[in-house]
C-alpha cells in the first residue's frame, strides 16, 4: 500500500484525494488545507483526515469548529508521496520542504516544467517517471492534447498540428474570474506556451498553439487541425481513437451539442462531482481532408488529470507496468462514458432530440 | 407500496424518478420519453424501465440502441400515480389521458393552477391534497417563497412580503437560452406572476413580487423584504429558520459567496447531481430594521421541488403525517446540508477564505 497525502485541498486536491482513496493499493492518510472554509467542511465529511497547511491559522479551524490531525509537517511525516495540489508556483516554493521530509513529490502543471525531474501523462511518459523523487502532471489542456495527439502520432506520423484552445475563464465556483463578456485572446502572442508544454511529453511533436479566453466554466474547447504523415479516411480515424480508454468519442445521436449537456450527462451517470476525465470528442466533427484532420474536442479542466495523478504514483513508487496501472485506475475511478449510446459512434442519420 | 411512474424525462422528471426509488414506501414502474437522447440513455444505464412518449417514434429508440419496456399507456396501466414531468403546458394536455387509465397525478408548477384539484408544497398544503386525484407541486420560486414565508406567518404575521426575482435565464445544459449579456425585467409588468402563485398555496398571505431574468445558469436569487407585525431581532429570526428542515442558513464562515460556491459544496458533500433541496439564505443577510425583515437566498430551480413531489405523492396515496412524510423523504434523499460548519450559524466574525 503506498501511503499519500495530498497538500492543497482546492479544485484538483479534493479530487485527487477522492481517485487516491478509491484505489486499491493506496491509503489516503490525509489532506492539507491553508482554510477553514466550505472545502475543508466536506473533508471532515468525507472522514479525510484534516491536516492545517498554514500553523499560523490553527485558530481559525477551531472557531469554525473544524477538527484537526495536525499540521503539514506531521502529514509529510507519514506518507510515501505527496501530492502538491496548491495553486501554481505554490508548488515550486514547497518543493524543498518534501525534500527535506524524504518524501516523492507529485506537482501539478501550473508549475514550470522544472519543477520536477519528468513531465508526465500515462499516455506518453510513464517509463519515464519510474523511480522519479519528483514529477509533474502535465496541465489539463497538455492532458488533453497528448492524449490525442500519441495515438496518432503512432499510427499515421503527425507533420505538423494546429490548435485553436478557447479556454474557460474561470471554474464554476471562481466568482473572481473573466472575462464576462469578451473573447480574449490570452496570450496574444502565437504561439502559446501549450505547444511547447505539449512537447515536455511528446518531444517529437511539431505544434503550434493559439490560446484564448471565453466567458464559460465548464471545460475548455480545443479546435485541431493535424497535418498527418498519411491518409486515413475519417472512420478510420473515429476507429483508432475510439480504441483509447481515455478518449470519449461522443455520438451525434446523444444530443450533446456542448459542455452544458456533457456535464449533464456525466451528472446522470453518476459520476462524482459531474467529473469527465476523458477528453470529450464530437464524433461527427473527425473529418479528413486530404492528410489534414479536423476535430473540436472538449477538456474538463478541473478533472482530466485526476487519473494522470493516480498513474504517477504507481509509476514512481512501483514496478506496475502501465497498461495495468491506467487499467486500475480506470476500474477504480469508473473511466469510460458511453452507455448504449456509446456503442453507436458512426450513426447513419441525424436524430431529433427536443424534448 | 405505492406504484409510481414518470412521464417526461427531463430537468425534473429524472430527479424525480431517482427520488421515488430512494424511498422505501414507493416503487418507480418506469420512465416515459419522447427522444433516445443522452438522457434516455442514462435512464438506462440506471436500470430504469424506458417507456416511449411518443408511439410515432419507437424507431429511432431501436436505432440508438435503447430497449423500450413499452409506451406510455403500458406504463399508465401499471402505477398508481404518475409524475408529470412534461415541459409547462403539455401537463394541462395529459390530464384527460391520465384520467381515463384511473391515475392519480401529480403535475409541476409550470402548468396553470386549475390544471390540478390542490397546488402543493408540504410545509403549506399537506392535507389539501389529501386523497386528491390530482396534485400541482407549485414552481421552484414558488416553493422557495413558500418555505420562507409559512413559518415567518406563523411566528411573526406577516403584514406584506415585496420581493425581488433575479432569476437564471436556462438550466446548465440548455444552450439555446439566454440572456447571454443583459438583465431583462421579465414580465416587465409588476407584480409577476409569482406572487398570485403563492397565494395558491398561502391563501392570506399579502405579497408582490418583481422578476427579471439574468445570464446565469445555476440558480434563482430572491431579495427579500418582509414586514412583519411583531419586531423580532436577526438572531430570532436565523432561530427560527434554522429549524426549517428544507431552508439551510449558509453560516459566514463557509466563503460561500454565490451559487458557483453552493453548487460546489453540494457536489463536494456528494449530492447526487448537486442538487440543492433546501432554500439556500445568507446568514449574515437576515437583517432586520424595526418590523422590516431583509434577506437573499438561492433557489436551486433543478432540485427544490423534488421533495416537495415526493411528499405529494404521499399525501394523496396514504394517510401519513405530514411530519412523518417530511422525514421520510429527507432521510431517503439526505436533505439537510451544513455539516461542522452548519453548526456555526451566528459565527462571532469574519474569517478570510482565501486559498
Amino acid at each position: 500500500m503506498t501511503r499519500v497525502g495530498v497538500n492543497g485541498y482546492g479544485t484538483i486536491g479534493k479530487r485527487v484525494a477522492d481517485a487516491v482513496a478509491a484505489q486499491p493499493d493506496m491509503v489516503l492518510r490525509g489532506v492539507a488545507k491553508r482554510s477553514p472554509n466550505h472545502e475543508a467542511d466536506s473533508a471532515v465529511q468525507r472522514g479525510y483526515a484534516l491536516y492545517a497547511a498554514d500553523s499560523d491559522r490553527l485558530g481559525e479551524f477551531e472557531h469554525a469548529g473544524l477538527p484537526l490531525a495536525g499540521t503539514l509537517p506531521d502529514l509529510l511525516d507519514s506518507v510515501d508521496v505527496i501530492v502538491d495540489c496548491c495553486p501554481a508556483g505554490v508548488g515550486a516554493r514547497n518543493r524543498e520542504r518534501y525534500a527535506s521530509h524524504d518524501v516523492r513529490a507529485v506537482f501539478q502543471g501550473g508549475e514550470a516544467a522544472n519543477v520536477a525531474d519528468a513531465s508526465f501523462t500515462a499516455r506518453t511518459s510513464f517509463e519515464t517517471a519510474r523511480d522519479a523523487d519528483t514529477v509533474r502532471v502535465v496541465s489539463c489542456n497538455t492532458t488533453g492534447l497528448a492524449r490525442l495527439l500519441a495515438p496518432l502520432d503512432e499510427a499515421y506520423g503527425v507533420e505538423k498540428a494546429r490548435v485553436t484552445l478557447v479556454r474557460r475563464g474561470g471554474d464554476p465556483a471562481q466568482t473572481d474570474r473573466g472575462p464576462i463578456n469578451d473573447i480574449v485572446p490570452d496570450p496574444a502572442t502565437v504561439p502559446s506556451h501549450h505547444g511547447p508544454d505539449v512537447r515536455t511529453v511528446l518531444p517529437e511533436v511539431d505544434i503550434d498553439t493559439a490560446a484564448l479566453k471565453a466567458p464559460v466554466t465548464a471545460m475548455h474547447t480545443h479546435s485541431v487541425n493535424v497535418s498527418l504523415g498519411a491518409a486515413p479516411t475519417a472512420d478510420e480515424v473515429r476507429e483508432l481513437l475510439a480504441r483509447e480508454s481515455r478518449l470519449f468519442l461522443i455520438p451525434e445521436v446523444a444530443g450533446i451539442d456542448g459542455a452544458g449537456k456533457l456535464k449533464e450527462y456525466a451528472l446522470d451517470c453518476g459520476r462524482p462531482r459531474g467529473d469527465l476525465w476523458e477528453n470529450c470528442l464530437w464524433a461527427e466533427s473527425i473529418s479528413v481532408s486530404g492528410t489534414d484532420l479536423y476535430l473540436f474536442q472538449n477538456v474538463h479542466q478541473e478533472a482530466d488529470v485526476v487519473p494522470e495523478n493516480i498513474d504517477a504514483i504507481r509509476a514512481m513508487t512501483t514496478d506496475i507496468p502501465v497498461d495495468e496501472s491506467v487499467t486500475r485506475t480506470n476500474e477504480a475511478l469508473g473511466v469510460g462514458l458511453g452507455g448504449r449510446l456509446g456503442e453507436e459512434l458512426t450513426p447513419n442519420g441525424p436524430v431529433t432530440a427536443d424534448d
